[in-house]
């Protein structure tokens, strides 16, 4: 039986978080066909991003129900605003019931917190937020990304094609993982290098940070508490 | 006047080309408000891509005649189809007379040179198409980006990213490159390294490379003759 990777929608995804990912693991699926990608989310409609490109899924939740792989990207406000989507919710904690590979992107890590999936697991997330996923029982790790069971976590963003490849390796072996690398020419060349880690100031995005739980979580006053204290 | 970096829209795209740029300059437009980003196609209706994914574009070309800079993404046979996409076509063209910048990523080029835009400039593309730029006045170039007067090709898919943040350097220097570089999280680690050219099976390219041409050809026996010949 063909074994589908679903890529969770919701409105306002950081969509780079779902098109890297989603990107691998579609050549992945032209090289294996054992595999095929899948979006879903709980309508077939237009949702909004966080570019001002506009995206749609291909499958309703209900019309995957047991996926073998699910991810789930971030986002900025809206990210946080979906830990109070039940029905969003509702379909990653069934779907992650049977899946072999639990997966997100950047805050998409939060939306697995919620939904309970990150008790006791090792976890990671965009650097500005990471630490908060303590609050779901999580140990925030600062890794490009983390493997812990089935729980497969990325850093922010970008960090997603790195955690997709590292996932077509799991699946199918360093050749294939290759194979995909070279198709979708990942060779990156960061024109001014690698962050450098030491130099950058990271505090300056405390109050973006704290801005983004008070917007996506103003209708959620005790998730706010939970997060802040 | 705020200025628009326009990226263009087309049936089948290769969806990463897109996001990859989009979401590093759709970072930038947040640090400098005087640039907004829009992407832009023929109409309004949502439009398949190489994945699962379905995209809408925010504006028509008709909305934004005179953008500060285009960006064309490339893509699988569409990316040749759209070689014979005359409304694209014209509205390249049109838009490129006066814009600053006139970006491709991977087979976005093509799109480019079958505009007229490539002639007696170095450029590149996807490395398993890169050396038919050629046929349209070009000089190939195996980099990660080209820039040769207002063009900038990106090669293939992933380097879009690489492209868009050395963009975002020349428009408003390092500091911001490196901002919006951080906000991203771009600290690639590919898992199994960078693409080792060496060692890469190229040639197992070349019968996948002749079929999409073929494909995406199909209805343009005149410019499938000018590129395979």
């Amino acid at each position: 039986m063909t074994k589908t990777i679903a890529f969770v929608l919701y409105p306002g995804i950081t969509v780079l978080d779902l098109v890297g990912p989603l990107q691998v693991l579609s050549a992945f699926a032209e090289f294996d066909p054992s595999y095929r990608v899948a979006v879903v989310a709980q309508g077939l409609s237009v949702l909004g991003t966080d570019t001002p490109l506009k995206v749609a899924p291909s499958h309703t939740f209900d019309q995957i129900p047991e996926p073998f792989a699910l991810i789930v990207p971030g986002g900025g406000p809206p990210a946080f605003a979906a830990l109070g989507n039940e029905p969003l919710l509702d379909w990653v904690r069934r779907a992650a019931r049977t899946a072999e590979v639990v997966g997100s992107v950047c805050t998409g890590s939060f939306i697995l917190g919620a939904a309970g999936l990150l008790e006791g697991r090792r976890a990671t997330s965009h650097w500005g937020v990471r630490r908060l996923l303590a609050k779901f029982g999580a140990t925030p790790v600062a890794e490009r990304w983390v493997e812990d069971g089935p729980v497969l976590t990325a850093a922010g963003v970008s960090a997603g094609i790195d955690m997709a490849l590292r996932l077509v390796e799991r699946l199918a072996g360093e050749e294939t993982a290759r194979s995909v690398q070279l198709f979708i020419e990942y060779d990156p060349q960061p024109p001014l290098g690698p962050i450098d880690w030491a130099a950058a100031d990271l505090s300056s995005f405390e109050p973006h940070s704290k801005a983004m739980l008070e917007t996506g979580l103003a209708d959620q006053p005790e998730m706010l508490a939970r997060l802040m204290n």
